[in-house]
């Protein structure tokens, strides 16, 4: 009705962190309140005397995830605990979230209560309070916006902006298990669609379909990098994957890195459906997303403090910013890193 | 694919309200950070010695706006807008937003470039800093969650909870304009898709139009009061229509309600074109939504601090919740009250 004839950029060709960063550019700050705004995993506000930290996530159907397959109770966990996730990656606690809903007529009380019943279960599990949000209707689809709040120090919090030259690059549990899941649900959505009467067979399958459709946010890992008196210099969660992570964390920090393929943690499952889907378990652990496990950045002097901690594998380390980053593979080949992301435009 | 057979009760039987109050009714607070959670227009959270007031709000398209006629630079601003009312309803000063955008490859880079436009103008205009958000992909239309935090002593909060019998009921600018625009709005589409060559016939309509297009929150409105010396015993914003707010601020503080048509402030344009269409200006006043604009309510002994000031209205007074929720209209009738509020489901 009222068009506007101005020339068209396609989204496509800036893809989703090219927008993102074409949006932080034209966005400045006043005042004296935020630490800082956007470009981390959360953002950081000084509230009265204290330090806040606040982040906020979209979950859209048909986007991030899809019902075919993704049970409501499920997301309603998974969709708190990426946002929990973005918290632990600021090495910040989670205290409340407000969740927006937007749900089309579609559903059923029955199906909102069970999505809310997930979300609580993780509540508790994270300790976390909802405070607010809004519920509201939509054309199609469901639509899940969290925002969640949390504390820190000043000092506790680490920033995507802190690696340097040397420092060891880790990781906490294991990589691609959450990728290989989709895989496993994708291959028998295919399979009902065609024969809707053959039982899906997700058996032996247990934990990389838990990865998938039930992440946890690793409250425990910053927990026990307290205890062993560990501050990471940098650091981020997984969600678009390895590869795409620590190019954010370079990119931040203005280093390169190096990482080893034979130092990844790859669980045995996730190894072995990788090979039965022909997938390289090495592509899945370093561009599969969804892990939501911490990648961090250590100086070397905290080696013998880390090197007990079980669920925390050391990957490699930090490189001045011209040597690029690499994957130095079995075969001691190195290769320039790609990250695939989640291009989704 | 996982289907459950679960009894099946539609979304449409509860309506919004009734879906927000279900959920509200099983979330459980624990711990002494939160001094409110659910039901009111935002949270209060204790943080560091300092009190926070927090909020969010969705705007989904062809749910809460029509791109035919939303610029998308105004619904920027808008969504904007919206939430710093929800904090003025607080009597809060809203400090920081995070925005969330979920939006199609329909868009171009231009039309999110004019979005986030309108966004930063709002900003600007209530001194406000984005300071996060997440941008995706959506599969279709555009969905715009912002979150905005805010400050309040603990004195100065204003709860929907605090209306006491003989309080007086007060309103700020006045009500309808944004419901009749949206009239003049839908009709010049209509017009528009039988015959797309007539261009549209807005003129004589601005200020219907921008209360519609372009809400502004009444941040102007909290500074007055609070340079009155007067603290509103209850709060709320007009989003969903005078009726509807009244009866939710009735409902929290156990109180009934008279307001007087005679007293219900109606632009003169807002009077006309709903003539015009055939709405008596009353309903359009009591139940069309989007006004934005402050109900509250007063002591008594405000009322020689109140009655200068030119931008606000009183209404009618409180009374015993027994006597519930009436309009005295022109002739001396009584009618109890119905709220219209939206039910999209």
């Amino acid at each position: 009705m009222f068009e506007n004839k101005v020339p068209r950029t396609e989204l496509s060709s800036l893809g989703e962190f090219g927008l993102i960063d074409h949006i932080a550019k034209s966005i400045h700050l006043t005042g004296e309140r935020v630490l800082k705004g956007i470009g981390d995993d959360a953002a950081v506000i000084e509230h009265g005397g204290a330090t806040m930290v606040i982040s906020k996530d979209l979950l859209i159907e048909g986007v991030h995830f899809d019902l075919a397959f993704h049970p409501l109770k499920h997301l309603g966990f998974k969709a708190v605990a990426v946002n929990v996730s973005d918290l632990c990656a600021m090495n910040a606690t989670a205290t409340e979230i407000l969740v927006g809903v937007a749900i089309s007529n579609r559903f059923s009380l029955e199906a909102v209560e069970e999505l809310y019943e997930g979300m609580q279960l993780a509540c508790q599990k994270y300790n976390v309070n909802i405070v607010g949000g809004d519920t509201t209707s939509s054309r199609s689809g469901l639509m899940i916006s969290i925002t969640v709040l949390g504390t820190a120090t000043k000092e506790q919090i680490c920033y995507r902006t802190g690696a340097a030259v040397n420092d060891l690059i880790c990781v906490t549990g294991d990589l691609g298990a959450a990728y290989m899941g989709l895989q496993i649900l994708e291959r028998e959505k295919r399979i009902f669609l065609e024969s809707p009467n053959v039982q899906p067979n997700l058996s032996g399958n247990d934990y990389i379909l838990e990865r998938q459709l039930k992440p946890e946010a690793r409250v425990d890992q910053i927990k026990k990098l307290a205890e062993l008196g560990v501050k990471p210099t940098s650091m981020i969660d997984i969600s678009d994957g390895l590869a795409s992570e620590l190019m954010h964390l370079c990119k931040n920090s203005q280093v390169g890195a190096v990482i080893y393929e034979s130092k990844l943690p790859i669980d045995g499952q996730t190894y072995e459906r990788a090979r039965e889907f022909g997938i390289d378990p090495t592509v899945a652990a370093v561009n599969g997303g969804e892990d939501y496990e911490l990648l961090f950045t250590l100086q070397q002097q905290d080696y013998e403090k880390i090197r007990p901690h079980a669920d925390v594998s050391i990957i490699g380390y930090i490189t001045e910013v011209d040597k690029g980053i690499k994957l130095m593979d079995k075969s001691d080949n190195e290769v320039v890193l790609k990250a695939q992301g989640w291009n989704h435009f």
